[in-house]
């Protein structure tokens, strides 16, 4: 059994069984080994970013790693931008970047570089293994470095010759370490804040928006009157019908602040004290008001929803009945505006079960909070502020839940960042509804540029438009075998949603703006 | 004058005026700039690759640093694989990316990352500047380390309030370093060998395939009989009728160590001994024979041109005529194959001062060999291996040169790895005719798995091709703004690229392998 062999084997004896890959001829060997490992699904990507961003929204939809394959320093610096993301959306990754062998490296070939240094920035824990024997064990520690709690980027650099080399085993697999517990001080003092009868905030990060973190912190708000609120970047939320409600906190600094106002406490659950997204010269960062006391209930390595659990324990909410949102149906559409309709369309739309990949910035903007009352359903976000991520995110959205529908909210900006993540979701069929909000402008910048400057020139407001040539998204998504409808009227984009949703296959609705 | 307005305005006065730019929120107030510096040229791209990629292909043409404008640690990252090619091609190159607000970063919001350290394995000088009054200085430094021998890239970080701070200078420029030179021994040492009648190469790195150090490589070959070879990858060629004819060192392990094999003395300028792209398990990594002695003329951080100016004055070489390529056109075309009529037709069709650059990997391996002969052009290749140069390179050559015709041969596979600069391309109307060699398939990397597997499996085989579905070209081209055609004839690829070359505006022909 030669290394890569044993690195494969070792993978999915540890439950890690798809690959997203790009490789080069470093990485053949392990290329190679896919056939001698066919539990190993390997899905294709035509960039590294659709990699990493997949790898994420594998992860949040499943709680375990997807690996990927990356060509050297430049197939991982490709990936690096949706990494960025990954690493802020706690998610457990395995990267497996291939190397020169050994002997090559030293003669600083054209495609050597600094992989280590390449990796650091965003790896939680990283290893470069020098031989076959040890390629194995390595794999293993970092399928457990992943899963340590909330969820981390590992990376493991292969050298070409330690996956041809002979004497691979395949490792053990070993559990993460296990995340420290708050200790019952914390849970008390938390608790005796719940209880001063204080406006106050649960603050929800850390994969405590779904699951049974989030039940237990809706019994808590059930008992105490406190309101669940999530970061504007979470990594997944579970809401809709029959669901407890999490409001978001916004991203506009005055509407968070204005969001935030009320708040005396402020209980954070593996989630950062809220801050701007952007310093700006104008407004504090801080986005909660001076008097307002933020304590720590657990941080984000440790186990959040254990200590929420805790905590209702504490608050005597073990059984509370949390408050759940309603079924709503749409209004009657009182406007003719295209924009306008989509929130209403999505709400009466979405099918039970859905997945919603939410990267549409300001086009977007009402759909999360008209969405509150529909079917049942996950909902996405781009969490590191890096755009480019939606598409990718669907897919591996896609591959992590077969079965449930994905829809897909794009900015045209941020869809152009990773367009080729189209091309795999049509090579693998998945049903994705992408809808591309074409307004032809980096909209949210020219909003900042206005707001820096009182009166922005010309050259300025050209450097963010996306046109001329205003980009055919309908051609754009055939020519990457995926079909593709314009939508100009709220009745053809409610058409082109249903007919899209009930394909369950992929496809594209360009929203002219 | 704030910090955004003295850095542009230093930049300019550095003779630094074109950037190619992907900005975001912290960068607004340099954007905002653009208009109160008229004399920067800000070219938008739709993804930072594509910036970079052109910074390189601009630097190439003209051997001045462009420079690029990133939105903070992700956007650095999405430029890092052609900032690889470019250290690569050793070029000058300024990057300004954008970070938080100083008062902002520690607040650790969501786009926050170690920049610093997502430079650092890609930037041979690089700076943060804390001070809106240190902008202008720190960015007169950073040209004038990009402007040290041969071309080096420096990044420099600029925080939201050093850009919106007051009390911005303008900053004087100053000279690089003088590079230095190889002192009379080593010239009289290598002299020597080239008078003893061995069989001699001379290497040329460090843009020596150009200008003045092309001309005086050439007279020391026609005076001594010494071959010019150049690395397989290099940045920049002039070749063609009436230009010295300089042998490109193959790709192929066994077709380099054949070519290589009669050389018993080789002579490097600013070139790197000659080792193989990749190791194998098979073969040496070196190309070179065991007998082969190996010295150095001039390394790339010395003065290339100047030492073989000093080397052909040595030799009494000063006058000597140089051999010149003679015109040739192609003979009666003996086949009826697309794919056999290209170097052909290329080499026919190929206009006065054309600019080539050449990312076609397997299908385009006979086009340089074929092309000898043609008018004079300038040949640029990728010259770190890292795919998703070609289209980019062509754009920044195509804005460095204007007037001058640009022909760009792709490879789909990595075509798509950048593709967004087609935009940009149609954006500014530039002259680009690219070819799309659309084999559907990485072929390079099939190749190296029948080598190391002597069976590949089905699922190996699987993973490195690029249909289904099969990307339509001609399709996405249009909707990017492009014109093409696709061409499944050799007649009909001569028309289209006579064509698309009259046409003096950007288009793609795809060709169907």
């Amino acid at each position: 059994m030669n290394g890569a062999e044993s690195l494969l084997g070792t993978l999915v004896k540890a439950g890690v069984d798809v690959c997203f890959a790009n490789p080069g001829t470093s990485e053949i060997h392990l290329v190679d080994a896919l056939d001698r490992c066919p539990r190993m699904r390997s899905v294709p990507v035509l960039f590294e970013g659709v990699a990493t961003g997949a790898a994420d929204g594998y992860a949040r939809m499943t709680g375990n790693p997807a690996c990927t394959l990356f060509h050297l320093g430049p197939g991982l610096s490709n990936s690096l931008a949706n990494l960025h993301n990954a690493c802020r959306a706690q998610v457990p990754m395995v990267n497996i970047v291939g190397d020169h062998a050994t002997f090559h490296r030293p003669l600083d070939p054209p495609l050597a570089s600094d992989i280590e240094a390449i990796a650091r920035p965003f790896s939680r824990w990283q290893a470069s293994t020098r031989r076959a024997e040890d390629l194995g064990r390595d794999g293993a520690d970092a399928v457990a470095a992943a899963r340590t709690l909330p969820g981390r980027i590992a990376t493991l650099i292969v050298p070409a010759d330690a996956a041809w080399g002979d004497g691979g085993k395949i490792a053990e697999v070993h559990a993460p370490a296990s995340p420290p517990r708050p200790d019952a001080l914390r849970i008390e003092e938390v608790a005796s804040l719940l209880r001063n009868g204080q406006r106050t905030a649960l603050v929800l990060g850390a994969h405590t928006t779904e699951g049974a973190g989030l039940q237990a912190a809706a019994r808590i708000a059930a008992k105490t009157g406190a309101r669940l609120l999530a970061p504007f970047t979470f990594a997944r939320m579970e809401r809709g019908a029959g669901r407890p409600v999490v409001e978001r906190i916004a991203y506009v600094t005055e509407m968070a602040v204005a969001q935030l106002a009320e708040f005396r406490q402020m209980i954070l659950v593996g989630a950062p004290a809220p801050v701007s997204f952007f310093g700006s010269p104008f407004r504090s960062s801080i986005l909660t008001s001076a008097d307002c006391k933020i304590v720590t209930l657990a941080n984000a390595d440790e186990d959040c929803a254990g200590a929420l659990d805790q905590l209702a324990a504490a608050l005597g909410a073990d059984k509370t009945e949390p408050q759940l949102q309603h079924r709503e149906t749409p209004r009657a559409p009182p406007t003719s505006s295209l924009l306008d309709s989509i929130p209403g369309t999505v709400l009466q739309l979405v099918p039970e079960n859905a997945i919603i990949v939410d990267e549409s910035i300001t086009s977007g903007r009402g759909l999360m909070g008209a969405t509150q009352g529909a079917a049942p359903h996950d909902w996405l976000v781009n969490t590191g502020g890096s755009i480019g991520i939606g598409v990718p995110l669907a897919v591996g959205a896609a591959i992590a839940a077969p079965g449930r529908p994905v829809l897909c909210f794009e900015g045209d900006g941020s869809f152009m960042y990773t367009l080729q993540a189209l091309w795999t979701a049509a090579r693998l069929s998945l049903p994705i509804t992408t809808v591309i909000f074409a307004n032809r402008v980096y909209a949210i910048l020219k909003l900042e540029l206005m707001a820096a400057a009182s009166n922005p020139g010309p050259r300025a407001m050209n450097a963010l438009d996306l046109a001329p040539p205003a980009i055919d998204f309908v051609a754009l998504s055939k020519s990457l075998g995926v079909p593709a409808v314009r939508a100009t009227t709220p009745e053809e984009f409610a058409t082109a949603l249903r007919r899209g949703i009930e394909g369950k296959a992929p496809n594209v609705i360009e929203v002219p703006v």
